[in-house]
């Protein structure tokens, strides 16, 4: 018979789920039981902050639903989401770096054609977008699916807005016979991230501001290629030191370049990793 | 401007989150931080099991209400639970060992007198419980607060019988002057753990069963004393050797004994640590 203490139990729960048929998911179960036993053992987790976690959890699953995601917001603040896409983009010298994907995506977005304004009402200083999209031996990828979507001048993505009927500041654009891509949208500004729930307590508990800095965000989809998951960030934005989910790299902070008549242009060239690469 | 990347983003959130005011949240948030990100190393997790981690946890919030608590359910057959009990419930030999409190404690059980049926309704084999109540040095705690709580003869706590009007299976209790208790209740049985949820199939992907072995609940409660929350097994149960929940202490395994009247007798005498000791 078990006789579970605190210095035996963790053997113990491994090997309850060593009989785990998928050796993935062995692999995966083994090590968070370590890690959360480890956290555990390591702060000498009370009784009642664990009633609290469970508490904190529990808010986080009853705030979420399908505009509102709590669990990727705290993942994305807790610097996990960065991590997860750091792990696994590790490309070639030369592609275009990953960041994190976010909370705002929404699939279905509308398809415009190249030239087309995809801000679609939403409000802010008009931007026009373009460069190019090419492999990473300097091929042009024609035809590559680009979806872009970004929030408006008050920092909102249409999805925060309940009262829109249609999408506003996203859309899906190809890339012509020579690889380019441009299109009309407005300028991004720095926004926070929904902090009226447990995540935005957290943050205020752990002296953290909810503010990522200006970007617009970038899915880029082609035959023969890894897909990219990218923002174009822009170097005169707030917050580019302390982005709230971890999500700045260098190479993707760019100039957004005020033009005569108080218009932008924004320029960015992708590259995209080829396949099984 | 921050660059970040899979070697140094943890650095970096451990940074954000130094300015924590609260010493003992930021010591927290610090270890959780690093084991969440070390089992992401680790296992080298894809952004596709992120998003199926992201949407367990979401399925996990949205089964959870008032009567069902699925993120202790998860912590529990994690062994998280159990190895939290065990590392704030260290006491000296001799005082009666601690388990998990479990998902199916009610406050506001109805009080009774001693002798009286806590089944109050509920279907089950009949069983009189009897025993002691002493601290370490064996002097009787009087007057000492005893809740119990457990399933009955289908392996259903009254909570999870929407139908039911009244509790059953649940109450209060006071030890008399020199520190005895004793009640009539029914036998209690294994039981499966709710597992029509995302634990349910987290516990069917890694090949374990949902039961628990047959226990009775006990929280007592005296002045002077450490609140001891345990359960007492049966001997004679199933699962005593892989309770889903890790609750098992051999110290808390004891003989129901059935009468020649076909009823059952359980006795236990329980002994409290000295707040403060
Ligand atoms: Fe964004
Ligand atoms: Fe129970």
């Amino acid at each position: 018979m078990l006789d579970l203490n605190k210095d035996n139990i963790t053997q113990v729960v491994l090997e309850r789920f060593a009989n785990t048929p998928d050796p993935r998911l062995k692999e995966i179960m083994s090590s968070l039981i370590q890690h959360l036993h480890g956290f555990a053992r390591d702060v000498k987790l009370t009784e009642q902050e664990w009633a609290q976690a469970i508490d904190f959890l529990t808010r986080v699953g009853h705030i979420t639903d399908d505009k509102r995601q709590e669990f990727i917001l705290l993942s994305d603040t807790l610097g996990l989401s960065m991590l997860t896409v750091a792990i696994n983009n590790d490309k070639p010298e030369g592609c275009t770096e990953s960041t994190v994907f976010g909370p705002f995506y929404v699939s279905n977005a509308p398809e415009y054609a190249l030239g087309d304004d995809v801000a679609n009402g939403a409000n802010g200083t008009p931007c026009f977008v373009k460069g190019s999209v090419k492999g990473l031996d300097g091929e042009p990828v024609a035809g590559a699916s680009i979806e872009v979507w970004q929030s408006d001048d008050d920092g909102s993505y249409d999805v925060q807005k309940p009262h829109l009927d249609s999408m506003q500041g996203r859309g899906v654009l190809h890339t012509d016979s020579e690889g380019n891509y441009y299109f009309r949208s407005i300028v991004a500004v720095p926004y926070p991230i929904p902090d009226d729930g447990p995540v935005g307590q957290m943050l205020n508990l752990t002296n953290n501001h909810p503010w990522r800095p200006a970007h617009l965000h970038f899915m880029i989809k082609a035959d023969g290629y890894e897909t990219l998951v990218t923002h174009v960030f822009r170097r005169d934005s707030r917050y580019l030191d302390s982005d709230v989910v971890f999500g700045v790299r260098k190479s993707l902070v760019v100039d957004w370049v005020e033009q005569a008549d108080g218009t932008y242009l924004l320029e960015y060239d992708f590259v995209l990793n080829p396949s099984n690469s």
